[in-house]
C-alpha cells in the first residue's frame, strides 16, 4: 500500500473507536437503567454482541458525512453510525433464527445462548426463538433512539430519517426475496442480482453513505453520486463473498469452503453455470449443491464445474466491471478530494480483497 | 348509556375511520411502488392484518393530543395513531410466531398464511417463520416511516419519540419477563403485575395517551396526568382480560374460557389463588392449570377453587381500587372537561365491560 493510500485507510477506519466507544457506553447505560427485571440482561447481551464486526456500513456513514462536506466534530455523523449498526444487530440477530445458525461472530448465537441458559430443558429452544426475536426487536427500536437523539438540523432531518427507512425496508425486502428463491436452483441470474442488490448492495455501502452524506445536507448530485458508486461497489463486494465462500483460502477466509456450497444458496456464481453447463455438468453441480455432507471431494468436483462452465470467470469479470464503474462514479462525484482517496481505498480493499 | 356518556364515546370513537383510512391509504401505496419481486405481496399481507383490531392504542393517542389541549385539524395525532398502530402489528405477528398462533383476528396468523403459501412443502414451515418475522420487521420500520413523516412542530419532536421508543422498549422487556416465568407457577402476584404493568398498562393506555399529548406540546403535568390516569386503567384492563377469560361468558367475549386454563399462564389471578389457598387446593389447581387437553368440567372445579380461595375476589378489588385511581386522576387531570368525560367513559366501559 502507498502511503497516500495508508493514510486514505486511516482516514476510514478513525472513526471506529468512536462507534465502538458510543455503542459500548449507550448499552452500558441501558443495563444501568434498567427497570425490569431481566431487561439488564437483554442490554448486556447486545452489548456483547456488539463487540465485534467489521463496521463496515457505521465507517461509510462516517465516510458519506465527510463526502458531502461535513467538517469539524463527526460526533452526529457517529451516533447516526451506532444506530445503523444497531439496525444491522436486528438484521442479523433475525437473521440467525430464520438460518437456524448457531454461531456469529465466534460466539453461540443470540437463540442458541438464550436456549442454553433457560432453567427449563423442555421450553429451552422455543424460549431461546422466541427471546431473540425480541432481542432483535429491542436492537431496533434501541437504533432508533440513537437515531432520534442525534442531533441534526431541522432541514436536514427529513432526507436523513427518509434514507434510513429506505435503507431498512429494502434490506427486509431484499432477504424475503432470497427465502422466497431459496431451494429454487431455476433461479435467473438477474434475480440473484437482485436479491444482493437490494439485501447487500443498497443496505451496505449507498444507504449508509447517503445517511451521513443527508446528515451533512447533501444536495440530489452528492446523493446521486453516493448511489453510483456505492450500488455497484455493493454488488462487488457481494459478487467477491460468495466467489470466496467457494474458492477462498480458508486459512485466510477464517470460513468453510464447503458452507455455502452445502447450504445450497443460488448465488450469482451456481446460477451462471448452470445456465452455461452441459445438461451432464448441470445434473451433477445440482446433485452436489444443497447436500448438507458434502465433502472436500464432493467441493473440488463443484469448483471444476464452476470454472469449466466459465461461471467463476463471468462472475470475476463482473466484479471487475462493477469496480471500474464505482471507480468512474467517484472521478465523477462532487466529493472533496481526500474523501475520494479514501473511498477509492474502500473500493479497493472491498474488491480484491482475499478474505 | 346516558345522552353526555354516548356523546363522550362517539368523541373517542369519531377518529377510527380516518386512521383506518390512512392506514389501508399507506400500504395500498407501497403495494403500488414496491419494486422488489414479492414485496407488495408484503404490503398487501400488512393491509389485510391491519383491517380489523379494536384500535385501543391509535385511539387513545388521538385522546391524549386533545388532553394536551390540541385543536383543529387532528390530521398529525391520526398519522401517529396509524404509526402506533403498525408498531402493534409487529407486536402481535411476532408474539403470534412465539406463542405458535394459529388464528388472529379470524385469520390464520401470518406465519400460518405464508407457511401455506409456500410452493416447497417440506420448507413451508420455516419459511413461514422466517417470513413472519420479516412482516412483523417491515411494520416496525413502516410504522417508523409514518411516525417520521408525521409533521411536528420542532419544539415537541424530541418529547414524542421519546415516548414512541419508551412505549416500544418497555412492551419488549415486559414480553421478555413473561416468556421467563411462562410455564412457573411459583411466580410471585408482584411479578404478574410487574408484567401486566409493562406489557399491557403502560404500552396500550399511558403511553399512546402521552404519545399524542407530546405532539400537541404537553407540559409536565399533562404528561404525569396520563400516567397517573393510564397506569391503574391499563392494569385494570388486563386484569379485567384475565378475569374474563377464566370467568366470561363465551357467547359474549367470543373466546373460549379454557384457553387461559390450558396454557397455564400464570396471571395475577392464579398467582393470588396459589397464594392463598389451602395445600390441598394448590395441589389440585397446579395439577388442572396447564393441561392442554382441559375440559369443561376440569375447567369448573379451577373456577371453583379461584373463587372459593378469595382469588377472584382479591382481583375484582384490585381492578375496581385501580379503576377509582383513574378516575381520581382524572379528576385531578388538566384536560379540558370534555377530555375528562371521554375517558372517564372509556375508564367504565374498559373496567365493566363482559366482552
Amino acid at each position: 500500500m502507498s502511503a497516500r493510500a495508508l493514510t486514505a485507510a486511516s482516514d476510514f477506519f478513525a472513526p471506529r473507536a468512536d462507534i465502538d466507544g458510543l455503542l459500548q457506553e449507550f448499552l452500558t447505560e441501558k443495563a444501568r437503567t434498567a427497570t425490569v427485571p431481566g431487561q439488564a440482561a437483554l442490554a448486556l447481551l447486545l452489548r456483547e454482541f456488539s463487540d465485534g464486526g467489521k463496521r463496515f456500513r457505521p465507517l461509510l456513514c462516517v465516510a458519506g458525512w465527510h463526502a458531502a462536506g461535513g467538517q469539524g466534530d463527526p460526533a452526529g455523523a457517529v451516533r447516526l453510525a451506532a444506530s445503523i449498526e444497531l439496525a444491522h444487530a436486528c438484521a442479523l440477530i433475525h437473521d440467525d433464527i430464520m438460518d437456524a445458525a448457531d454461531s456469529r461472530r465466534g460466539r453461540a448465537t443470540v437463540h442458541r445462548q438464550l436456549a442454553r441458559n433457560h432453567k427449563l430443558p423442555s421450553m429451552a429452544d422455543q424460549f431461546g426463538i422466541s427471546g431473540a426475536i425480541l432481542v432483535g426487536d429491542l436492537a431496533l427500536v434501541w437504533s432508533d433512539e440513537l437515531l432520534h437523539t442525534t442531533p441534526m438540523p431541522d432541514a436536514h432531518r427529513a432526507a436523513v430519517l427518509r434514507c434510513v427507512d429506505l435503507a431498512r425496508s429494502e434490506l427486509i425486502a431484499g432477504q424475503h426475496l432470497d427465502l422466497l428463491v431459496t431451494g429454487d436452483l431455476d433461479v435467473s441470474v438477474e434475480t440473484t442480482l437482485t436479491v444482493l442488490r437490494y439485501k447487500t448492495a443498497k443496505y451496505t455501502v449507498e444507504r449508509p453513505l447517503q445517511v451521513g452524506a443527508a446528515l451533512a445536507g447533501a444536495g440530489h448530485q452528492v446523493m446521486d453520486a453516493c448511489s453510483a458508486y456505492g450500488v455497484p461497489l455493493g454488488e462487488a463486494f457481494q459478487l467477491r463473498d460468495d466467489v470466496l465462500g467457494v474458492f477462498g483460502d480458508p486459512d485466510r477466509t477464517g470460513k468453510s469452503r464447503l458452507d455455502d456450497l452445502r447450504e445450497g444458496k443460488c448465488t450469482s456464481l451456481i446460477a451462471h453455470a448452470l445456465r452455461a453447463a452441459e445438461p451432464v455438468q448441470a445434473r451433477r453441480l445440482r446433485a452436489l449443491i444443497g447436500n448438507p455432507r458434502l465433502g472436500e471431494h464432493e467441493a473440488a468436483e463443484a469448483r471444476d464445474i464452476l470454472t469449466r462452465t466459465g461461471a467463476r470467470a463471468a462472475v470475476e469479470q463482473m466484479i471487475e466491471e462493477r469496480y471500474r464503474q464505482a471507480l468512474d462514479a467517484l472521478a465523477a462525484a462532487p466529493f472533496p478530494p481526500g474523501v475520494v482517496h479514501t473511498l477509492e481505498t474502500v473500493a479497493e480493499a472491498t474488491v480484491h480483497r482475499t478474505a
